[in-house]
């Protein structure tokens, strides 16, 4: 009888709300500021838009949507016998919740080749769906702010995809470091490593560095079948300490035998050189050679920022992004490359909320509330809240006639700033009182004086 | 292959977002300008939240989302012999997609009565699912934008709804009429007919009189045992034309031996002359005693919109809502009466399409595009931009240095204004060309000029 809501999942109440619209309003006005377009995409997909996507692990996260109607009917008998849930599955949900938004993003590209004008720059603010265990910062429904541009190889994207991430943090007055690295240096690395097909292998492995140490990691790739050799090669490489120039010049003659590895150089001097223009206030930007991001489909450049702000308990990474040379490419249109970027907003409210980053006097209360004194029985009350609304001024009515007390006492906990009172005395004299709730001063002024002083205050 | 999207499901273009923002950013202006605070919910509920509140019908059309991991170790086998569908769906999915906001609400005022300030005014704007058969202005994913007000029995509530209605239609221009009934003259009728637990039956097919008629009304009354006699007292009332004040005259004599009955007049009668306060210039509110609305919940006032333009071919409603007085008792929270109204964005984005409301100018490109003349080699351009951006300006660079023609022709199709170009002329004198592309003037402008030319533009 009691009612809860999934685990993982949340309400927003009106006061979460508001801190959640402030971080998405900064977000969502970056990413006009830089050209980006709003798209939206419906929240069911096909499941097999979706699946092989994500890798193996990614599949068991995707949340499938029972079909309506007598889905039994179809349903896999087999795999039932076998007692096959991911058989099973399939056979009977032909939808499934969106994962991320690059997916539907480049199935929207491949659906849409034919009227977008290339470069195609968008953004795409919308909850998310992950069927993972819930635990501090991961939610089963949260949000991703995407901003792509798809059609452009030029390292401007990366560059300007950079400023724009100093554009966010610094108004909203979170200190970030951004890590870069560049798919085509490991690439180069797992080439003169000897074994450039193990390079999913490698940037998998690498992605857990941080997490399980470089013991852990060693296992895994030993495991896959690389050699000790090998490892003697990009170990270095992964502990290397040093100045951005100093690792690009250990670069330099590591994978001067490989032409990717030299073309990921290239890239990422190119990158830093356009960034050396711009003094950032709340970013510094490194190369880290260990960044690798789980995702499979990055070609190019690779992003990740972290909180760098000392009160914050928060280690995970709240942005990541990417190039990606052939997104499209699983629906059938190849050729585009694209390079992105994905706010992880819940995680930045957590941050935000921890070391308190959202303003104090943000209020989304009306301006003013009138007191219901007696029912308003000539309805002027009603009509001065008409005029107020008409002027821009928000304003609410206590709908019942009770005690003023408790109407005062609901208007201070709503947060709301003035009231107003018409009481018998008011009526006789066509006038209306005006509280100020924060300071306790109060007015009488006719209807064209009171609305004059709140739009003013609003 | 080819990818495709679940069918009653949608794309929105960035055309299309900027149209939708429109509607959405008038309708949540007017809530909060009413006083209502913004509420979200999670997407998916817990599936015994949601059934059995829409009906036997409404059970059927709720999205249900497949448990992960290895469902069918919990599957209903009985069922699955049977080849119960619905049945077996219960035992595999624990959760299910939100079918309207209403229920969520009530769920979330049950969770949080403790915290809650009430009257409580919430908005909520974001999708529902229904797997409904797909037509022309009914889709599986949609809009609904709600504001409810819980915790008061003052008809000041309806009034302000009423009114709130007229602040959306005006600002979108579209005209519409309000219908507006009573749960309680309903209940009345049922009442003087004698068969006051046909409450149900009465109003479910008086819901359908406009669309099927009052022959098959009559039938599916009379096999539901309402006998001949108690037709005799429903059909006048029905049938009854004339304008308010003769419906309500009519109503004191049919409903005079009912207590219930009586005080619905009262309501009706109070509402209607509240509202005479106000002069409408979009909405006309008009007393139809055969709006019944299928939602058992509604207890008081029962609101429905339709639009009133010659211009539309659009007959169904665009905005219902009514007076509940338990609808929390569902969740074991009784005594909170409310009230509430819903718009159909999508349906009225369609409408508005169709007579084209939408203002014409309007568009989310960037203000201006700096042309990629030859990669930017001082970064002058980049720095340029990066001004412009920090003073409100949205700017977009082209990322490559493709032919100019191509450049200006993507500028065109985007609808952005102005063009910036930095040749080698400009750079040797430091300048800035500015381009209007609207009337193909242009000027040279130092980077200062420029940046306060186009402050005061956008």
């Amino acid at each position: 009888m009691k009612p809860s809501i999934p685990k993982g999942t949340r309400d927003f109440s009106p006061a979460e709300m508001l801190r959640r619209n402030y971080l998405f309003g900064i977000i969502r006005t970056a990413f006009a500021r830089f050209g980006y377009l709003p798209l939206e995409t419906p929240s069911m997909e096909q499941l097999s838009t979706l699946m092989g996507k994500y890798g193996e692990e990614g599949d068991k996260l995707i949340f499938k949507v029972l079909d309506s109607g007598e889905f039994l009917d179809h349903a896999d008998r087999d795999a039932l016998a076998k007692n096959d849930s991911r058989k099973f599955a399939v056979s009977v949900a032909e939808k499934a919740l969106r994962y991320d938004l690059t997916v539907p993003f480049a199935r929207y590209v491949v659906m849409h080749q034919h009227e977008i004008v290339f470069p195609f720059r968008r953004y795409q603010i919308q909850p998310v769906w992950r069927a993972d265990r819930p635990q501090k910062g991961r939610y089963r429904e949260f949000y991703q702010c995407d901003a792509d541009v798809i059609g452009s190889n030029s390292l401007v994207c990366e560059s300007e995809l950079i400023q724009l991430l100093e554009f966010v943090f610094s108004a909203i007055g979170l200190k970030v470091v951004v890590q870069l690295n560049n798919r085509k240096l490991l690439a180069g690395l797992a080439e003169v490593m000897g074994v450039p097909d193990h390079l999913t292998d490698i940037t998998v492995a690498m992605d857990k560095l941080e997490k399980v140490g470089l013991d852990k990691v060693r296992e895994e790739l030993t495991a896959k079948g690389i050699s000790a050799q090998a490892m003697t090669i990009l170990e270095p490489v992964l502990l290397f300490k040093g100045v951005t120039n100093d690792k690009l010049a250990m670069l330099d003659s590591v994978l001067a035998t490989s032409e990717t590895g030299r073309k990921g150089i290239e890239e990422i001097r190119a990158l830093f050189s356009m960034l050396s223009n711009f003094s950032f206030t709340h970013l510094s930007c490194e190369l880290d050679l260990s960044l690798a991001r789980g995702l499979n489909y990055y070609t190019g450049a690779i992003i990740e920022v972290k909180a760098a702000d000392e009160r914050t308990s928060f280690s995970s990474s709240i942005c990541g992004g990417g190039r990606y040379d052939d997104l499209t490419g699983i629906f059938g249109l190849s050729g585009m490359s694209g390079v992105g970027i994905s706010f992880g907003a819940d995680r930045i409210c957590d941050v935000m909320e921890e070391i308190g980053l959202f303003p104090e006097s943000h209020t989304s209360a009306a301006t003013v509330m009138a007191v219901n004194f007696d029912g308003d029985p000539d309805g002027s009350v009603a009509a001065l809240l008409h005029r107020l609304r008409m002027a821009g001024v928000n304003a609410e009515a206590y709908p019942d006639p009770v005690k003023l007390k408790k109407q005062f006492a609901f208007a201070d906990a709503k947060g709301i700033r003035y009231v107003i009172v018409r009481g018998d005395e008011e009526r006789n004299s066509g006038m209306f009182n005006l509280k100020n709730l924060a300071d306790g001063t109060q007015h009488t002024y006719t209807a064209e004086e009171l609305i004059g002083v709140l739009v003013q205050k609003d």
